[in-house]
């Protein structure tokens, strides 16, 4: 035991003593690409970043992102891409951001998907009746109206479907009951599933849903029909039944199925909104903070991503009461129908191609509003140089951690891949898929004060981005 | 700060030194109170201990506790009283405990409350469309066929209840939404809550869920009327809706619910089940191990009670697979019936009155079956001193905690209180209440390696109890 005991005691010194040289030599990198002016300057914000942090955690500001997300979610609910209720939050998120003083607010309209779920439900006839909780995924088509009663194949993974003859799928209802592991990982199941399963015959297509906890809640999500297949109605089913029926199939027992799904499908238009903070001297220089304001159709969407407009809905508010207007502009995007496919980014990506030279940085938060830690950063060394120094600020309140990632965040994915510097909202976000897409997505996921804490930093930030005296360079 | 610091120190230092003091105090009375023979023959069961654990843990018992009762709450789902599938279940598990040669098996029947949920469904109406998850109370009546349609009063507690004007009640719908402490403490709201709105005029009456934690996940349970008053319908509503009930009424809107329910109530015929692995030298003197086979009509029961009928199950299975005959008799109890009013315990302590003093000892595991971390006794000093003595052979699995307490279990406290010593497994159970009469009580909660634990401590505690010398003193 002693061996074994001084053994990984050794370990851990070691990956200590060298995660300290990684740093260190990082730190001695980004002292020589900064040079001193350009650290004494981020410094200086030192002054900025406290009146900000005080006024949004212990002044006028405090429980205001909370209580304006409540009302919010509250009044209008779930904002799937296509409602009236998405339509008219938009409206409303405009009033209030007018009310606030700031004028310069326009949306840019474009078509998006309008996916309605009708009635839902699975009962299990064999071996017992059971009634599963069950939420179609977005574009299933429905069955007929009579159902599809089916034995159920569970499949562990693609690699098993493909190995599978395919009189063992015909004729069946595919349950793919893939073990949680990161929502990356499983994610494919979910969007492919019934494609996958199509072309092996399957009739209707399942997938336990994509989450690490249950209190038997389904996860619902976007999925793809891909060309030339049949398009069979495909759901998602909890955690639980998942295993339920795995084990009784273990137990060389059959489960039979009746499926009934109904959903329309078409298009309408909706939003992107833009609210901006002219900048004092580069007005055409954007530092953007973003989130989506449309949500999946349950719960209230209070966490994905209602939590993310308000924080950047929160940015420019509190600059202008606190009348710190930057040297660049702060510009606010409340993405639509990033649920369905992004689809509000790529229409602002495509719309502002030409000008997007003026993007400077652009931030969003879309993985949660709980404690902030730190930022996400997809850019170049130099540049997560700056923002590292930035974010060094931010210590008292545990958030100057910088994470370096491909992916700043799945909207605005779509402009960092061409190049532009970008960070999303590193949070505590450990229960994050605890709640995601499910009618567990309500203001209960949210703190007070962490939003308080997130509004601050968020705002801070793009501010300290915005008004410093040099570009963030690509 | 160094001041309270110290301060802080010395009060942890004054605590844990008086507590030490405390523990060597009880110790040495209960040295005195035991005598060395005593616990020199209690030390000597360290061998049937080891016996025990190696076999339930590591040996070919392993996983079979876990597996049994997946395989008993898949065959049968929930197990309301009064339902078929309870009554088959009980036939069940006569049939694998017989298989085991275990073959004093008998029933004993009982009338028992058949209430069945019908059709339920809660819509807001104002100040906007909304469903809301709902589970009615066990017993509630049926709305008319309509439904009933008011709107929304939100009370905290039972004395701001008391405290309205009679105007304030007459007509709506009460909604209790105290902030879950303890089960003990909220559960009024649900058992009484009805039959106290209806005094002051309500047409319905909704309760918060009782539980710390929800997915969106309403928890059922016992309801009764009281005598004299209108029978209103009650229901539980989630943790997530009743919060937003309470936000936006306490923002001076209106809310409106139509409630429709529908449930049948009658009486059926059910069974407690009674298995008797006989004792070597005194047959009459009994040591009860017992679980309720019961459960809501919602998820599988695992948790509430599968756990505990499994881990009392086992006891005399594994016994009798060891060739352990204790002393006296290991009588395992399957209660019917505990849901709806801990009807199959009354009925024993009623039909074995006469015979109640044979009971030496009895145990119940109903507060699910989390790792096991010792007892909670309901026993005399003399008693716990030689309980306590016993916990101390499983402090190598971590389950030598004596829990003073004045209930020892909800169906073996209608006998503990008539003076007869006894004990309920104290658990890791934490997040018990998280699933508690919920959708989400299912094999997920469960654990293979900590249901192994329990059996093997449950099995090796009831044998030495069975087995020592002493009876455990009333």
């Amino acid at each position: 035991m002693n061996i074994y005991y001084i053994c990984l005691l050794k370990i851990l010194l070691i990956i200590s003593f060298n995660q300290a040289k990684v740093i260190e030599k990082q730190s001695d990198t980004c002292r020589e690409i900064l040079g001193d002016d350009l650290i004494r300057e981020i410094g200086s914000y030192e002054n900025v970043r406290d009146e900000i942090l005080r006024y949004v955690i212990e002044g006028d500001f405090k429980g205001k992102t909370y209580d304006e997300l409540a009302k919010f979610v509250d009044k209008f609910g779930a904002r799937p891409s296509g409602s009236e209720a998405l339509e008219n939050s938009i409206d409303y998120i405009i009033d209030i951001t007018r009310a606030e003083g700031l004028n310069d607010v326009i949306t840019e309209e474009l078509e998006v998907p309008h996916w309605t779920r009708g009635e839902e439900s699975i009962t299990m006839l064999q071996p017992r009746v059971k009634n599963l909780s069950v939420l179609g995924l977005g574009t299933s088509v429905s069955t007929p109206p009579e159902g599809i009663t089916a034995e159920v194949v569970v499949i562990s993974d693609f690699a098993e479907l493909e190995n599978s003859q395919e009189e063992d799928i015909k004729g069946k209802i595919v349950l793919y009951n893939p073990m949680y592991t990161s929502y990356g990982a499983t994610t494919p199941y979910r969007t492919q599933g019934a494609t996958r399963a199509a072309a092996k015959g399957a009739v209707a297509s399942l997938v336990r849903s994509l989450g690490p906890f249950s209190i038997n809640s389904p996860h619902t999500g976007a999925q793809t029909y891909g060309e030339n297949v049949t398009q069979i109605p495909t759901a998602a089913i909890t955690l639980e039944d998942a295993d339920l029926i795995r084990r009784i199939t273990a137990r060389g027992e059959k489960v039979i199925l009746k499926i009934e799904m109904s959903s329309s499908y078409d298009t309408k238009i909706s939003r992107n909104t833009i609210v901006d903070l002219k900048g004092r001297e580069n007005p055409e220089s954007l530092v953007i903070v973003s989130g989506h304001i449309d949500s999946w159709d349950v719960g209230q969407g209070a966490m994905d991503d209602g939590g993310g407009v308000f924080i950047s809905w929160a940015a420019p508010v509190i600059l202008k009461r606190l009348n710190l207007q930057p040297r660049r502009t702060i510009r606010s995007i409340f993405w639509t129908a990033e649920e369905v496919g992004l689809v509000g980014a790529y229409a602002y990506e495509e719309k502002h191609r030409d000008e997007n030279h003026n993007i400077n940085f652009i931030m969003e938060s879309d993985v949660g509003t709980f404690a902030p830690l730190g930022l996400s950063v997809a850019a170049n060394q130099e540049a997560r140089c700056i923002i590292a120094e930035i974010l060094k600020l931010f210590e008292s309140i545990n958030a100057s951690t910088l994470v370096e990632s491909n992916s700043a965040g799945p909207d605005i994915d779509v402009i960092t891949n061409t190049g532009i510097p970008g960070a999303g909202l590193h949070n505590d976000n450990a229960r994050y898929f605890w709640f995601h897409h499910t009618e567990g997505d309500t203001m209960n996921v949210e703190d007070e004060h962490e939003l308080d804490l997130g509004a601050a930093f968020w705002t801070a930030v793009a501010y300290i981005i915005a008004d410093i005296s040099v570009d963030i360079p690509r």
